[in-house]
Protein backbone atom coordinates (compact mmCIF):
# COMPACT_ATOMS: atom_id res chain seq x y z
CA UNK A 1 0.00 0.00 0.00
CA UNK A 2 3.11 2.35 0.58
CA UNK A 3 3.58 2.61 -3.33
CA UNK A 4 -0.13 3.88 -3.94
CA UNK A 5 0.10 6.95 -1.56
CA UNK A 6 -3.00 8.64 -3.80
CA UNK A 7 -4.83 5.73 -3.41
CA UNK A 8 -4.40 5.71 -0.07
CA UNK A 9 -5.38 9.42 0.26
CA UNK A 10 -8.28 8.84 -1.73
CA UNK A 11 -9.45 5.64 0.23
CA UNK A 12 -9.47 7.64 3.61
CA UNK A 13 -11.69 10.33 1.69
CA UNK A 14 -14.64 7.37 1.06
CA UNK A 15 -14.09 6.21 4.50
CA UNK A 16 -14.85 9.83 6.19
CA UNK A 17 -17.87 9.85 3.82
CA UNK A 18 -18.96 6.60 5.25
CA UNK A 19 -17.90 7.84 8.42
CA UNK A 20 -20.17 11.07 7.77
CA UNK A 21 -23.58 8.98 6.68
CA UNK A 22 -22.81 6.71 9.60
CA UNK A 23 -22.92 9.80 12.15
CA UNK A 24 -26.22 11.46 10.19
CA UNK A 25 -28.14 8.39 11.20
CA UNK A 26 -27.00 8.47 14.28
CA UNK A 27 -27.89 12.46 14.68
CA UNK A 28 -31.25 11.89 12.65
CA UNK A 29 -32.15 9.14 15.64
CA UNK A 30 -31.81 11.43 17.95
CA UNK A 31 -33.40 14.72 15.98
CA UNK A 32 -36.50 12.36 14.79
CA UNK A 33 -36.77 10.28 18.05
CA UNK A 34 -36.35 7.13 16.15
CA UNK A 35 -35.31 4.24 19.02
CA UNK A 36 -33.11 1.74 18.31
CA UNK A 37 -33.28 -0.85 17.05
CA UNK A 38 -36.09 0.53 15.25
CA UNK A 39 -35.09 1.57 11.55
CA UNK A 40 -38.53 2.81 10.55
CA UNK A 41 -41.13 5.30 11.71
CA UNK A 42 -39.84 8.38 10.45
CA UNK A 43 -39.90 9.45 6.78
CA UNK A 44 -36.62 11.71 6.86
CA UNK A 45 -34.54 9.23 9.12
CA UNK A 46 -35.31 5.95 6.77
CA UNK A 47 -33.71 8.45 3.93
CA UNK A 48 -30.41 9.33 6.00
CA UNK A 49 -30.56 5.15 6.99
CA UNK A 50 -31.14 4.04 3.48
CA UNK A 51 -27.79 6.60 2.24
CA UNK A 52 -26.08 4.84 4.83
CA UNK A 53 -26.03 1.56 3.71
CA UNK A 54 -25.99 2.51 -0.09
CA UNK A 55 -23.25 4.22 0.67
CA UNK A 56 -21.58 1.28 2.37
CA UNK A 57 -22.78 -0.77 -0.36
CA UNK A 58 -21.20 1.46 -2.96
CA UNK A 59 -17.81 1.63 -1.23
CA UNK A 60 -18.05 -2.04 -0.57
CA UNK A 61 -17.87 -3.05 -4.46
CA UNK A 62 -15.75 0.42 -4.98
CA UNK A 63 -12.88 -0.04 -2.68
CA UNK A 64 -11.33 -3.60 -3.82
CA UNK A 65 -12.15 -2.41 -7.24
CA UNK A 66 -10.10 0.44 -6.76
CA UNK A 67 -7.33 -1.16 -5.20
CA UNK A 68 -6.74 -3.51 -7.73
CA UNK A 69 -7.05 -0.77 -10.27
CA UNK A 70 -4.24 1.01 -8.65
CA UNK A 71 -1.77 -2.03 -7.89
CA UNK A 72 -3.01 -3.30 -12.30
CA UNK A 73 -2.79 0.38 -13.93
CA UNK A 74 -1.93 2.67 -12.12
CA UNK A 75 -1.97 5.33 -8.56
CA UNK A 76 -2.89 8.26 -10.29
CA UNK A 77 -5.65 7.30 -12.40
CA UNK A 78 -7.23 5.61 -9.33
CA UNK A 79 -6.88 8.56 -7.80
CA UNK A 80 -8.93 10.17 -10.64
CA UNK A 81 -11.35 7.93 -10.76
CA UNK A 82 -12.01 7.45 -7.10
CA UNK A 83 -12.79 11.12 -6.48
CA UNK A 84 -14.90 11.36 -9.37
CA UNK A 85 -16.98 8.60 -7.61
CA UNK A 86 -16.70 10.42 -4.57
CA UNK A 87 -18.01 13.20 -5.66
CA UNK A 88 -20.84 11.32 -7.28
CA UNK A 89 -21.84 9.85 -3.90
CA UNK A 90 -21.59 12.64 -2.06
CA UNK A 91 -24.21 14.87 -4.22
CA UNK A 92 -25.86 11.16 -3.80
CA UNK A 93 -26.26 11.67 -0.66
CA UNK A 94 -27.20 15.36 0.14
CA UNK A 95 -29.93 14.83 -2.80
CA UNK A 96 -31.58 11.86 -1.87
CA UNK A 97 -31.63 13.59 2.03
CA UNK A 98 -33.60 16.32 0.57
CA UNK A 99 -36.01 14.31 -2.30
CA UNK A 100 -35.46 10.65 -3.17
CA UNK A 101 -36.36 10.96 -6.20
CA UNK A 102 -33.48 13.11 -7.38
CA UNK A 103 -30.79 11.11 -6.25
CA UNK A 104 -29.96 9.24 -10.03
CA UNK A 105 -27.51 11.97 -11.04
CA UNK A 106 -25.10 10.92 -8.21
CA UNK A 107 -25.67 7.44 -8.32
CA UNK A 108 -24.84 7.26 -12.03
CA UNK A 109 -21.73 9.23 -11.60
CA UNK A 110 -20.58 7.09 -8.93
CA UNK A 111 -21.41 3.63 -10.76
CA UNK A 112 -20.01 4.95 -14.06
CA UNK A 113 -16.35 5.54 -12.36
CA UNK A 114 -16.87 2.11 -10.40
CA UNK A 115 -17.95 0.42 -14.22
CA UNK A 116 -14.74 2.37 -15.88
CA UNK A 117 -12.03 1.09 -13.74
CA UNK A 118 -14.05 -2.57 -12.76
CA UNK A 119 -13.79 -2.87 -16.90
CA UNK A 120 -10.24 -1.42 -16.86
CA UNK A 121 -8.82 -3.73 -13.63
CA UNK A 122 -10.67 -6.61 -15.28
CA UNK A 123 -8.74 -6.20 -18.57
CA UNK A 124 -5.59 -5.65 -17.09
CA UNK A 125 -5.40 -8.70 -14.72
CA UNK A 126 -6.63 -10.82 -17.25
CA UNK A 127 -3.58 -9.52 -19.14
CA UNK A 128 -1.16 -10.18 -16.28
CA UNK A 129 -2.58 -13.53 -16.51
CA UNK A 130 -2.75 -14.64 -19.73
CA UNK A 131 0.51 -12.77 -20.77
CA UNK A 132 -0.74 -10.82 -24.10
CA UNK B 1 -1.41 -7.55 -4.62
CA UNK B 2 0.41 -7.59 -8.10
CA UNK B 3 2.23 -10.76 -6.55
CA UNK B 4 -1.46 -12.27 -6.30
CA UNK B 5 -3.47 -11.95 -9.89
CA UNK B 6 -5.63 -15.21 -9.29
CA UNK B 7 -6.77 -13.81 -6.27
CA UNK B 8 -7.00 -10.37 -7.57
CA UNK B 9 -9.36 -12.19 -10.83
CA UNK B 10 -11.66 -14.20 -8.26
CA UNK B 11 -11.99 -10.54 -5.92
CA UNK B 12 -13.30 -8.65 -9.12
CA UNK B 13 -15.39 -11.94 -9.55
CA UNK B 14 -16.95 -11.71 -6.00
CA UNK B 15 -17.68 -7.77 -6.46
CA UNK B 16 -19.34 -8.59 -10.10
CA UNK B 17 -21.77 -10.83 -7.81
CA UNK B 18 -21.92 -8.32 -5.24
CA UNK B 19 -22.53 -5.36 -8.24
CA UNK B 20 -25.10 -7.77 -9.45
CA UNK B 21 -27.59 -8.67 -6.05
CA UNK B 22 -27.23 -4.73 -6.06
CA UNK B 23 -28.78 -4.28 -9.23
CA UNK B 24 -31.20 -6.93 -9.01
CA UNK B 25 -32.64 -5.11 -5.81
CA UNK B 26 -32.61 -1.65 -8.40
CA UNK B 27 -34.91 -3.83 -10.68
CA UNK B 28 -37.42 -5.20 -7.65
CA UNK B 29 -37.81 -2.05 -6.72
CA UNK B 30 -39.13 -1.23 -10.29
CA UNK B 31 -40.90 -4.08 -10.82
CA UNK B 32 -42.62 -4.74 -7.74
CA UNK B 33 -43.31 -0.70 -7.43
CA UNK B 34 -40.91 -0.29 -3.62
CA UNK B 35 -40.43 3.22 -3.67
CA UNK B 36 -37.09 4.50 -2.27
CA UNK B 37 -36.27 4.58 1.09
CA UNK B 38 -38.83 1.59 1.62
CA UNK B 39 -37.15 -1.55 1.91
CA UNK B 40 -40.63 -3.52 2.48
CA UNK B 41 -44.34 -4.22 1.12
CA UNK B 42 -43.33 -7.00 -0.88
CA UNK B 43 -42.32 -10.19 -0.68
CA UNK B 44 -39.91 -10.80 -4.03
CA UNK B 45 -38.46 -7.79 -2.86
CA UNK B 46 -37.44 -8.34 0.53
CA UNK B 47 -35.95 -11.74 -0.62
CA UNK B 48 -33.70 -9.62 -3.76
CA UNK B 49 -32.95 -7.46 -0.69
CA UNK B 50 -31.80 -9.28 1.48
CA UNK B 51 -29.52 -11.18 -0.56
CA UNK B 52 -28.20 -8.47 -1.58
CA UNK B 53 -27.15 -7.48 2.40
CA UNK B 54 -26.36 -11.25 2.69
CA UNK B 55 -24.01 -11.47 -0.32
CA UNK B 56 -22.65 -8.58 1.19
CA UNK B 57 -22.48 -9.63 4.96
CA UNK B 58 -20.50 -12.85 3.15
CA UNK B 59 -18.14 -10.71 1.17
CA UNK B 60 -17.01 -8.18 4.31
CA UNK B 61 -15.56 -11.68 5.81
CA UNK B 62 -14.74 -13.21 2.91
CA UNK B 63 -12.77 -10.95 1.22
CA UNK B 64 -10.16 -10.15 3.55
CA UNK B 65 -9.59 -14.00 4.93
CA UNK B 66 -9.52 -14.55 1.24
CA UNK B 67 -6.49 -11.87 0.96
CA UNK B 68 -4.67 -12.60 4.11
CA UNK B 69 -4.89 -16.44 3.15
CA UNK B 70 -3.24 -15.56 -0.30
CA UNK B 71 -0.74 -13.49 1.43
CA UNK B 72 0.36 -16.07 4.16
CA UNK B 73 -0.86 -19.33 2.13
CA UNK B 74 -0.87 -19.37 -1.68
CA UNK B 75 -2.58 -17.25 -4.81
CA UNK B 76 -3.55 -20.68 -6.68
CA UNK B 77 -5.28 -22.01 -3.51
CA UNK B 78 -6.53 -18.78 -2.81
CA UNK B 79 -8.40 -18.62 -6.47
CA UNK B 80 -9.47 -22.19 -6.05
CA UNK B 81 -11.18 -21.41 -1.95
CA UNK B 82 -12.65 -17.87 -3.79
CA UNK B 83 -13.98 -19.86 -6.60
CA UNK B 84 -15.52 -22.65 -4.92
CA UNK B 85 -17.22 -19.67 -2.05
CA UNK B 86 -18.48 -17.86 -5.13
CA UNK B 87 -20.68 -20.57 -6.41
CA UNK B 88 -21.99 -21.17 -3.30
CA UNK B 89 -23.43 -17.65 -3.00
CA UNK B 90 -24.37 -17.80 -6.62
CA UNK B 91 -26.27 -21.09 -5.90
CA UNK B 92 -27.04 -19.40 -2.26
CA UNK B 93 -29.02 -16.06 -4.71
CA UNK B 94 -30.61 -17.70 -7.21
CA UNK B 95 -32.34 -20.33 -4.93
CA UNK B 96 -33.65 -17.79 -2.28
CA UNK B 97 -34.62 -15.29 -4.87
CA UNK B 98 -37.04 -18.46 -5.72
CA UNK B 99 -37.76 -20.30 -2.43
CA UNK B 100 -36.35 -19.28 0.47
CA UNK B 101 -36.40 -22.31 2.37
CA UNK B 102 -34.44 -23.45 -0.29
CA UNK B 103 -31.06 -21.49 0.33
CA UNK B 104 -29.47 -23.54 3.01
CA UNK B 105 -26.87 -25.37 0.21
CA UNK B 106 -25.43 -22.16 -1.08
CA UNK B 107 -25.30 -21.03 2.22
CA UNK B 108 -23.68 -24.08 3.45
CA UNK B 109 -20.62 -23.98 0.76
CA UNK B 110 -20.09 -20.43 1.05
CA UNK B 111 -20.14 -20.76 4.89
CA UNK B 112 -17.46 -23.55 4.26
CA UNK B 113 -14.98 -22.22 2.06
CA UNK B 114 -14.50 -19.37 4.61
CA UNK B 115 -13.97 -21.57 7.51
CA UNK B 116 -11.25 -23.38 5.36
CA UNK B 117 -8.87 -20.28 4.53
CA UNK B 118 -9.88 -18.27 7.79
CA UNK B 119 -8.69 -21.55 10.04
CA UNK B 120 -5.79 -21.92 7.63
CA UNK B 121 -4.97 -18.39 7.39
CA UNK B 122 -5.48 -17.86 10.94
CA UNK B 123 -2.56 -20.65 11.36
CA UNK B 124 -0.20 -19.65 8.75
CA UNK B 125 -0.88 -15.85 10.80
CA UNK B 126 0.08 -17.17 13.78
CA UNK B 127 2.96 -19.27 12.68
CA UNK B 128 4.78 -16.16 11.25
CA UNK B 129 4.28 -14.82 14.66
CA UNK B 130 5.08 -17.27 16.87
CA UNK B 131 7.56 -18.57 14.43
CA UNK B 132 7.32 -22.67 14.50
CA UNK C 1 0.86 -7.82 4.07
CA UNK C 2 3.16 -10.08 4.67
CA UNK C 3 5.16 -7.62 6.06
CA UNK C 4 2.23 -7.08 8.63
CA UNK C 5 1.83 -10.16 10.25
CA UNK C 6 -0.01 -8.43 13.77
CA UNK C 7 -2.33 -6.28 11.74
CA UNK C 8 -3.07 -9.70 9.94
CA UNK C 9 -3.36 -11.29 12.68
CA UNK C 10 -6.00 -8.37 14.59
CA UNK C 11 -7.87 -8.26 11.32
CA UNK C 12 -8.70 -12.16 11.76
CA UNK C 13 -9.83 -11.20 15.19
CA UNK C 14 -12.52 -8.56 13.46
CA UNK C 15 -13.19 -10.87 11.08
CA UNK C 16 -14.75 -13.33 13.83
CA UNK C 17 -16.12 -11.20 15.26
CA UNK C 18 -18.34 -10.16 12.22
CA UNK C 19 -18.57 -13.67 11.72
CA UNK C 20 -20.03 -14.11 15.75
CA UNK C 21 -22.52 -11.31 15.17
CA UNK C 22 -23.85 -13.32 11.98
CA UNK C 23 -24.20 -16.63 13.24
CA UNK C 24 -25.82 -14.40 16.21
CA UNK C 25 -28.68 -13.16 14.11
CA UNK C 26 -28.86 -16.77 12.31
CA UNK C 27 -29.79 -18.19 16.15
CA UNK C 28 -31.68 -15.58 16.75
CA UNK C 29 -34.16 -16.39 13.62
CA UNK C 30 -34.52 -19.63 14.82
CA UNK C 31 -35.06 -18.93 18.49
CA UNK C 32 -37.61 -15.91 18.29
CA UNK C 33 -38.86 -17.99 15.25
CA UNK C 34 -38.54 -14.88 12.47
CA UNK C 35 -38.99 -16.19 8.99
CA UNK C 36 -36.36 -15.03 6.55
CA UNK C 37 -36.97 -12.54 4.74
CA UNK C 38 -38.43 -10.95 7.69
CA UNK C 39 -36.26 -8.86 9.58
CA UNK C 40 -38.73 -7.54 12.03
CA UNK C 41 -41.48 -8.78 14.27
CA UNK C 42 -39.29 -9.67 17.75
CA UNK C 43 -37.21 -7.03 20.13
CA UNK C 44 -34.09 -9.54 20.79
CA UNK C 45 -34.19 -10.60 16.84
CA UNK C 46 -33.99 -7.24 15.74
CA UNK C 47 -31.36 -6.42 18.46
CA UNK C 48 -29.24 -9.16 17.26
CA UNK C 49 -29.53 -7.67 13.53
CA UNK C 50 -28.76 -4.03 14.29
CA UNK C 51 -25.78 -5.49 16.48
CA UNK C 52 -24.26 -7.81 13.19
CA UNK C 53 -25.52 -4.28 10.80
CA UNK C 54 -23.45 -2.20 13.22
CA UNK C 55 -20.40 -4.32 13.65
CA UNK C 56 -20.05 -4.43 9.71
CA UNK C 57 -20.44 -0.95 9.17
CA UNK C 58 -17.53 -0.49 11.98
CA UNK C 59 -15.78 -2.63 9.93
CA UNK C 60 -16.40 -1.18 6.86
CA UNK C 61 -14.59 1.88 7.98
CA UNK C 62 -12.11 0.34 10.57
CA UNK C 63 -10.53 -1.86 8.54
CA UNK C 64 -9.24 -0.49 5.30
CA UNK C 65 -8.10 2.45 7.85
CA UNK C 66 -5.98 0.21 10.07
CA UNK C 67 -4.13 -1.12 6.78
CA UNK C 68 -3.46 2.25 5.85
CA UNK C 69 -2.34 3.05 9.69
CA UNK C 70 -0.41 -0.52 9.57
CA UNK C 71 1.27 0.53 5.84
CA UNK C 72 2.43 4.51 6.93
CA UNK C 73 2.77 4.39 10.58
CA UNK C 74 3.13 0.71 12.00
CA UNK C 75 2.40 -2.81 12.42
CA UNK C 76 2.93 -3.10 16.19
CA UNK C 77 0.28 0.18 16.63
CA UNK C 78 -2.32 -1.11 14.44
CA UNK C 79 -2.82 -4.62 16.45
CA UNK C 80 -3.11 -2.08 19.37
CA UNK C 81 -5.27 0.06 17.96
CA UNK C 82 -7.26 -2.89 16.54
CA UNK C 83 -7.59 -4.59 19.31
CA UNK C 84 -8.81 -1.74 21.53
CA UNK C 85 -11.20 -0.98 19.31
CA UNK C 86 -12.55 -4.78 18.75
CA UNK C 87 -12.75 -4.62 22.70
CA UNK C 88 -14.85 -1.94 22.45
CA UNK C 89 -17.23 -3.71 19.75
CA UNK C 90 -17.03 -6.85 22.07
CA UNK C 91 -18.25 -4.66 24.85
CA UNK C 92 -21.16 -2.63 22.43
CA UNK C 93 -22.39 -6.40 21.21
CA UNK C 94 -22.68 -7.75 24.33
CA UNK C 95 -24.63 -4.57 25.96
CA UNK C 96 -26.33 -3.80 23.32
CA UNK C 97 -28.19 -7.32 23.19
CA UNK C 98 -28.88 -7.17 26.35
CA UNK C 99 -30.34 -3.77 27.21
CA UNK C 100 -29.81 -1.21 24.15
CA UNK C 101 -30.06 1.87 26.04
CA UNK C 102 -26.30 0.60 27.67
CA UNK C 103 -24.42 0.64 24.16
CA UNK C 104 -22.77 3.44 24.62
CA UNK C 105 -19.51 2.84 26.35
CA UNK C 106 -18.29 -0.18 23.90
CA UNK C 107 -19.73 2.48 21.01
CA UNK C 108 -17.32 5.32 21.68
CA UNK C 109 -14.41 3.50 22.55
CA UNK C 110 -14.75 1.54 19.15
CA UNK C 111 -15.19 5.32 17.75
CA UNK C 112 -12.28 6.67 19.58
CA UNK C 113 -9.91 3.61 18.44
CA UNK C 114 -10.96 4.35 14.77
CA UNK C 115 -10.73 8.39 15.06
CA UNK C 116 -6.92 7.94 16.51
CA UNK C 117 -6.03 5.95 13.40
CA UNK C 118 -7.98 7.88 10.93
CA UNK C 119 -6.45 11.37 11.91
CA UNK C 120 -2.92 9.37 12.23
CA UNK C 121 -3.19 7.79 9.35
CA UNK C 122 -3.88 10.74 7.05
CA UNK C 123 -1.11 12.85 8.66
CA UNK C 124 1.36 9.89 7.22
CA UNK C 125 -0.25 9.63 3.86
CA UNK C 126 -0.18 13.50 3.42
CA UNK C 127 3.02 13.35 4.68
CA UNK C 128 3.99 11.00 2.28
CA UNK C 129 2.13 13.25 -0.82
CA UNK C 130 3.90 16.26 0.44
CA UNK C 131 6.94 15.43 1.73
CA UNK C 132 7.58 17.82 5.04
Amino acid sequence: MHDYPLTAGTTLLIVLLMFGTAWNVGRAREKYGVKAPATTGNEYFERAYRIQLNTMEWAMVFLPTLWLFAAYVNDRYAMLAGLIGLAGRVLYAVSYQRDPATRGTGFMIGMIAFGIIGLWAGFAVLRTLVGF
